[in-house]
């Protein structure tokens, strides 16, 4: 019933990511007023089976078992990765080289060549073909807030940065070796999959990058059982069992590019904590408080008095006018939601969407610094421009 | 894609509930298993053209001016009602006679005598056909755990109930004399709005009923600008405000059939609070707590402990399973969302569901209490049967 | 080594609140640059071993079994009142008309009729002869503050007030039946005894009165086992309990002189809820909450925006920058030792401390009404003046 | 009155833990049922008309303005040391040759080999001389607790310790060079003086020792106005300025004995943060959390539940029982009062009170290995045994 131009979108994936970006999709457009209508055009996954399972239960039209099929599609302007990261540069290269819009789930790839290979395939893209990571914790509205009031210079110069991103779903020995817990698959444990998260978190909110970090991981849990193995028969027990090639837990102290200190850990072994994804910042003029376990809360502080709970939920507070009154909070899915809004914005209008390819690339970068850090005994290390 | 038997359902109202439910019937099939697709067929309001702009946003098919041609049409099985209340009565009895299921909107009626005709129609409905009254918190997870909770014996015997509905957006003298003030349209002000939420999440926590209270109403400000009118000239003013005929705010005390004390107070003067809809439940054994500004906390004490916050996120917890990993919140929208469910379950199998037009009913003779009390010198009223 | 005026305290029971207020004497000095040094004079109990051993461990020079040499004698120019409320009239009434200053604990009688007797002795007594009611949680730094902040206009007109004091410690049935659980020695259950401190907080912030209330009151365990008898003999079992003869809880809503509406909790059945005096009020401009059980923090709203959670430890704020700095919370006994401080200036100065005894009457009032109205069908009934 | 043996104590310093000594001294007896009773005996400090006025307040019955005078008293068997660092060593050598034990203030000295010199002093006392450093957040009843839960194996294998200490009493570039803001003075800044508080308070919960560490310190502000010089004329200004010697903030990363990362934080550049003395452990059955800021909670998570806020005021709690009832908070100088307890304790029994100035030694170690690491771009530095 809309006149508004459709725009075709081919979605590579329909794990976890792929059903929270698949929601997203189908809500946007009736919470926000949109240049383009998206269209649920194709999915593709490998089984064709399970693929039509999940376009029928998600909203699909179409599906295809290959995703150089997706890419290829007349019907498709949009093609958005929500694969593991080893196959994101090859899907985005090819997708951008044939014209198409590109959003990649995060990390942007599992290496720094892989990701720089993206990069510059987003440089060399037809004119007007845009790509974006897709950290969605930017579009919580608490910490888009936080932006807001750093940049309205609210915290005065920034002096510390102090964020955690905790979870606990492998505390116990006994749970499996899934692929993530596997190198080359993952490409790295809870620093990759969360602790990039807090990096491009902290240089959001903050305006500043990180310069150099010392870094230490560790895996607590060395060998696991193997997943979907048969188990429980006493001799079989020793061999099924793999080795953990990725860090359970990564700390990291370092440097932003305007003075600050900053700390920063990931963890899969913090008991009691499901998704507490913590920042702090204080300046000399204020300081900020998040968590994402209560996610539509931003703390405040200035002037010199205690922390403000604002419920960030008002009309005026960022992505928040467009759904309830005050007090009726988001959820987790509703950052998605606004990361699509923002991509679809930028799509055409022809500004380019945040965070770039490039942003991805640099917490590549901190990340990797990291790990060179912590196989060099902590050695101080500055991340690469 | 699906060869699931479609159901059609026709909304009337297109404004915040008709908002929040049309994200509900979009969202529900990508997410619960359902034993029916629900096709959202048609929705009506009286202006075409604002009514056609609406279907086009939030994705219905077709548009009717006249909720009795929605009711009529043949593919239309579920009516759900999100007008204001003083249409509820007429709606849903016309639906039911005609065979439809039928959702409505809290309160189910502006008076007692329309909600027992509701329930008469209910009943008079042919076999098969459902009713349900939306009072969508019970449908938030924390408050579905908390009856699980009591419902397991963890409290014992009840002794407290402490509920509040706290919201701040009239506070400003200067806001206009909106419908909602106005007792000819909304019936009752915050005692109905948000009062009837907290008598129907304590009568479903504790699974107690209120058998009697004493009541307080107050409506601070007695005058306030006529909305909508030209504002601001001198002779003018005077003749632009009028009178609110509603309660600002509502204090009622009183028991329940289960022996235990409550304490209920509804208002929209608690500066600050936005939509804390608040509960507290007192056992023999344990306690348990809850805010909806938090709304994915549960706070329950046992065994002599202190208070543990429990993050509503896990797999066995109510709903929540068919979201997110832990930790990953939900918010407003989707307890509309689970209501819908299991509706839509219930539809399908032939149970009734809850809470049905008699529990709306009840909550009714309850506010109705709290009104006579207080017109009577805060005596303690018996709640009738 | 000080050349300060000494002046002499008797004071009167050394249980729970003679142990407090000791502390409050032994520390004051040493915190406060006060006019007069108190000298621990006397100590005065029954049993004259039990009160010799009391004074030699709370620092007391000497002892009286009987009030009357205490009230008599010439290095005694303070009486300190803590014994249980039916002796409070006798003892206060003699110290006034011996010229003696007077600080009494709460609630200042068991009856309306002594607590004014002691109205009139205290304007009786000689010229320059002062005497306070003891409601210790005036002397909260953070309910002084909010009392600062009310008289300021931070919160303009105050339209609620919602005051609860959750206590658990006779939850079990089995508790036994001390003398706070009858009547003729207690006066009042959960409603004399801690009802009377949200009352005197709620007018003492607000700067009102409870002019009217509607209340209810309950006894959830009728039958306890008597304290000190043999128990766990099974024919002597039934005979070894008595009849609890006050409230376990008792709730009220009512009307503040200003406008205010208000809402009241006391009960000793929350169960987890140790010591919750909590206290909330909503002005037209502001908002403030406390709770005792985190009682270094107040929680300010103001402009619209959300809850401050201000750390009472400021030197600006009141009393604190006696004490320790910013961030080093006081406890419990802090609260006596303000109001000796308070109390001892009064004396030293001529002013009249506060609350005064007639302070304490009000309370009474309110508490009186709030029976007449539980035993009058919950009709709201009139405070005397 | 009491027959009790008493012991007389003679303390150094009456500045800020001057007084809180003092007060825990003046109180101890009062609530704890202790073989020993202390005496306020004498106070030394270097002006006798400042000394006499402190000893007059805080209760002491002489002074000296020598502490060696002190050290010498035949009516001194403790000496209390609450002087800044640099003359901790030089004390406690003394009074320990005399046979007097001491309680010495944190951290013990400024330096290592200071430490060690009084670890060699404490060896080689008399028989039956006892020394400890006073650690004082051992004595938060909330930590004590926490230490004695996983002692009970509670939280099963340690996996994380995240401690930090944030303060922001410096925040203001014109707060002036005060003597802890300068190196040969006050030994390190926010790292010696409440970073020794972690590390300390890390490993007393834990049972670890902090092993080796990576670390980065910074002085955001490198020049301050000099204390006490006149200030405001224009060209003095620039003259009126000195160096900042000592660090603001330190951050480090490390191991801890039994296999658990850590992560460190102490500044005094955390704006709004008073005294946020925070930990939390991470271990494979469950974890605790504290703030010092409310210092009378303690957070448990067990058994895949959420955290459970313990109010730390049971009668069972460590401590807590000789206070005020369940919910009846205690503050910061109870800390205090229940470290001198557990020392006259030591002292009447013969055990050896912690912490020891070998336990002193262990965290000046650590806070050296953190200045070396940081010197050295960062590198992992193991902490000397």
């Amino acid at each position: 019933m809309s006149d508004k131009t459709t725009i075709g979108v081919g979605m590579v994936g329909y794990a976890f990511m792929g059903r929270v970006h698949s929601q997203a999709w189908r809500s946007v457009g009736a919470f926000f007023d949109l240049p383009l209508a998206p269209r649920m055009a194709v999915l593709s996954g490998r089984s064709k089976e399970r693929t039509e399972a999940a376009a029928a239960q998600l909203g699909w039209d179409a599906v295809e078992t290959d995703w150089r099929e997706l890419v290829r599609r007349d019907d498709v302007q949009i093609v958005d990765i929500c694969t593991p990261g080893d196959s994101h540069a090859e899907i985005a290269v090819a997708a951008l080289a044939a014209g198409k819009h590109v959003i990649c789930e995060k990390p942007l790839a599992n290496t720094v060549a892989e990701a720089e290979a993206m990069v510059r395939a987003a440089a060399a893209a037809p004119p007007g073909v845009k790509s974006m990571v897709a950290f969605n914790y930017r579009r919580v509205p608490a910490i888009a807030l936080a932006r807001r009031y750093v940049e309205e210079g609210r915290l005065g110069e920034i002096r510390h940065v102090r964020a955690q991103y905790l979870q606990d779903w492998i505390v116990d020995p006994e749970f499996p070796l899934v692929w993530r817990l596997q190198k080359d698959k993952a490409g790295a444990g809870a620093l990759g999959d969360i602790g990039s998260h807090i990096v491009d978190a902290a240089e959001f909110i903050t305006g500043q990058h990180v310069v150099g970090v010392s870094g230490l991981t560790e895996t607590f849990i060395k060998q696991r059982p193997l997943a979907g193995e048969s188990a429980g028969l006493g001799a079989a027990r020793a061999e099924s069992t793999g080795e953990v090639t990725v860090d359970d837990a990564a700390l990291f102290i370092g440097r932003m590019s305007g003075g600050a200190l900053a700390s920063f850990e990931a963890t899969r072994f913090a008991t009691g904590r499901k998704n507490a994804m913590r920042i702090e910042i204080n300046g000399q003029l204020g300081s900020l408080a998040f968590d994402f376990e209560a996610m539509n809360e931003l703390w405040l502080c200035q002037g010199g008095g205690g922390f403000e709970r604002i419920l960030v939920t008002e009309p005026d507070h960022p992505y928040a006018g467009a759904w309830w009154p005050p007090g009726h909070g988001l959820g987790y899915e509703h950052t998605f939601t606004h990361e699509i809004k923002d991509f679809l914005e930028a799509v055409a209008t022809g500004a380019d969407p945040v965070p770039s390819f490039a942003d991805g690339l640099r917490v590549q970068r901190v990340l990797e610094a990291v790990e060179r850090s912590a196989a060099d005994g902590g050695r101080y290390t500055n991340v690469e421009d």
